[in-house]
């Protein structure tokens, strides 16, 4: 496949108390489109990614609420899928476009959260869960601090290693002026912040956060530019007592291997990895299962340095869901907006030099679904 | 296009208490797989399409959630788009089998209403309208009652007229052993039925329901069978005070002609419909809207009996969202199976003889969203 990413619009993340799910959709939907050189008349289709503003807000019903706020007639979907929203209403806007239905389609992952007590935002996105896991009184620090514990016993991953993730990610958010949390922090300073979930700190968990990112993606055959060459999607049992392993995102692998055939590349063609950082755990099964080191040697891979800008794999250099933020909703689109930049040399200090292929590595709940998508220039 | 309807499924539609979320989703699926004839193994994705099930129950994330309960790993994903996700979900799995990602896909609707008390129902299904609404407190009855005192105040139509919808759509229920309210009644105990919102009674409006619908689509280039010729969404303004007139769906006029260039067919060549009449003066519109007779004189063509079972264009065979009921995410899928077991002949004593083509229309919110499939034989 060959997908045209035409144009990338990206609000800050962050705590946007000034902002509401109206601004910021319009934002990331404006920018998308100036970026694109286009008119908003021109476009064929919006696919909104969203996960939760129907039970925050009570507003259901976003493909039309984002042709409403576009001021347009064109038709528009919803996408739901957790945590994978916006990565899988990139997948299916690019199946619209390949099966040539529609010629330019506007993309926008969106989510307002921190206008919720946390508390309230914590139990909705238990619905990423099993209704087991949400009866037992499980949250999502809980059930990836299983994994982590699981992590650790098979393959003596250590504190510090999970603490590496969150160091090297703050390091790349501190090269991003749309980040939420833009400042270094030190293994000490994880090992010291407030304990979450063993083993998790309050520097391993990803934040609440709102924000919005959006693309313009079109089927044009341009000889330049930037394109999605695969997207693939892989689902496993969404509660965590349906997997075959603890350890590992079966899901990840699936997707992965077939976006590699999709795409015919291969992996040591990747110059630089948006992955699903929810927790440090998260990124260091990521980077295993994705096959960039062997199983259970993650965690020493990233504390190496090997996934640091400048390093043998740069991994989340927005500064990911850790530092850069996750408004879940978003976060599949902005991977896209991160690598299409990246590929473009748009980044500044953090760009990866020579960047051409990008992988985006986008999770829904603990790993039910994961959406692989393939960004090349 | 033509993609093939290669299975149906169908739960009873009710007050199911008996049967969970989970029941229904897995009986319409399996029943829907094995009249396809085929294994579930063979599945490439699963698109399902549901409005209220994370605001009632917590559960979102339901495309894995859906592989979860089939006991399969296949890509899948949410469609939501109000009282039109069933119909989104059909026409975005037609896109990626148009693409030729997938061969074989499972699109399931489903939506477990009763289980809630009404008041709280009501209240989440505004989520389908605008945050003014909202805020105004009104529900769906009073916005399309707006609607039909309008078309009343403007051409004239009647509250015999109104009535006559659900009259004609209870005597097609009482032909469907699914249907929720399989009795027939007359206009006198629809105008003698409580009051809802003016000019609406009772038996003017669509039940709240629990049910499923499910159908297995390919991508095979079979010479005979039953196919989707045509998909074509279109919206408007989410809420009323945004569009252009109280008397129309311009959503439905605009994916109409685009489904029947699409399917290159006229509208006298379709012999069956299933429209959506969530309230009696929405099916006036909706035969309005699609041409079948002139602006304003749908109350009287419904009441002269063309719409009737033998008359000149039979209208919601199934008994409708009135009285076939309404689980909202399954209803744009029902609208397929209704009218492909029409053309294969399968539905007893409401077949409409010799029926070769029919068309769906489903609609979210108060028309913000509008789903145009064409069925062919």
């Amino acid at each position: 496949m060959k997908i045209c990413v035409a144009g990338t619009g990206l609000t800050k993340f962050g705590e946007l108390w000034d902002k509401s799910f109206y601004d910021l959709f319009s934002e990331a939907a404006e920018a998308a489109i100036k970026d694109a050189g286009i008119s908003k008349d021109s476009l064929d289709a919006v696919f909104v990614g969203n996960m939760l503003f129907g039970k925050t807000d009570g507003q259901d019903h976003l493909g039309a609420l984002g042709t409403t706020l576009l001021g347009m007639q064109a038709p528009a979907f919803r996408v739901e899928g957790a945590c994978a929203s916006g990565g899988l209403a990139v997948h299916l806007a690019c199946q619209a476009l390949i099966a040539g239905t529609y010629k330019k389609v506007l993309v926008v992952g969106v989510e307002k959260m921190t206008d919720e007590k946390s508390t309230k935002i914590s139990s909705a996105l238990m619905g990423a869960g099993s209704e087991e896991e949400r009866e037992a009184g499980a949250t999502f620090p809980a059930l990836y601090a299983l994994m982590a514990q699981a992590h650790m016993g098979k393959y003596g991953t250590t504190r510090e290693q999970l603490a590496s993730v969150a160091v090297k990610n703050h390091y790349h958010a501190s090269l991003n002026e749309k980040a939420q949390y833009p400042m270094e922090i030190s293994v000490e300073q994880v090992l010291a912040s407030p304990p979450v979930s063993y083993p998790f700190n309050l520097l391993d968990s990803s934040p609440i956060t709102d924000g919005a990112a959006a693309v313009v993606l079109t089927s044009e055959t341009r000889k330049t530019g930037v394109f999605i060459t695969a997207s693939s999607v892989a689902t496993d049992s969404v509660g965590l007592s349906g997997r075959a392993s603890l350890t590992e995102l079966s899901a990840t692998r699936l997707a992965f291997q077939k976006a590699m055939r999709e795409a015919a590349i291969k992996l040591s063609d990747v110059d630089v990895m948006e992955v699903h950082d929810c927790f440090t755990i998260a990124e260091i099964m990521a980077v295993e299962d994705l096959g960039f080191c062997k199983k259970g040697a993650g965690g020493a891979f990233i504390e190496s340095g090997a996934c640091r800008l400048g390093g043998e794999i740069p991994v989340n250099t927005s500064g990911g869901l850790k530092a850069c933020g996750h408004p879940v909703g978003a976060t599949g689109v902005k991977q896209i907006v991160e690598l299409s930049d990246q590929i473009k040399g748009k980044v500044g200090k953090r760009q990866v030099r020579g960047a051409k292929v990008g992988l985006a590595q986008n999770v829904g709940g603990t790993g039910a679904t994961v959406v692989v998508n393939v960004v090349q220039g």
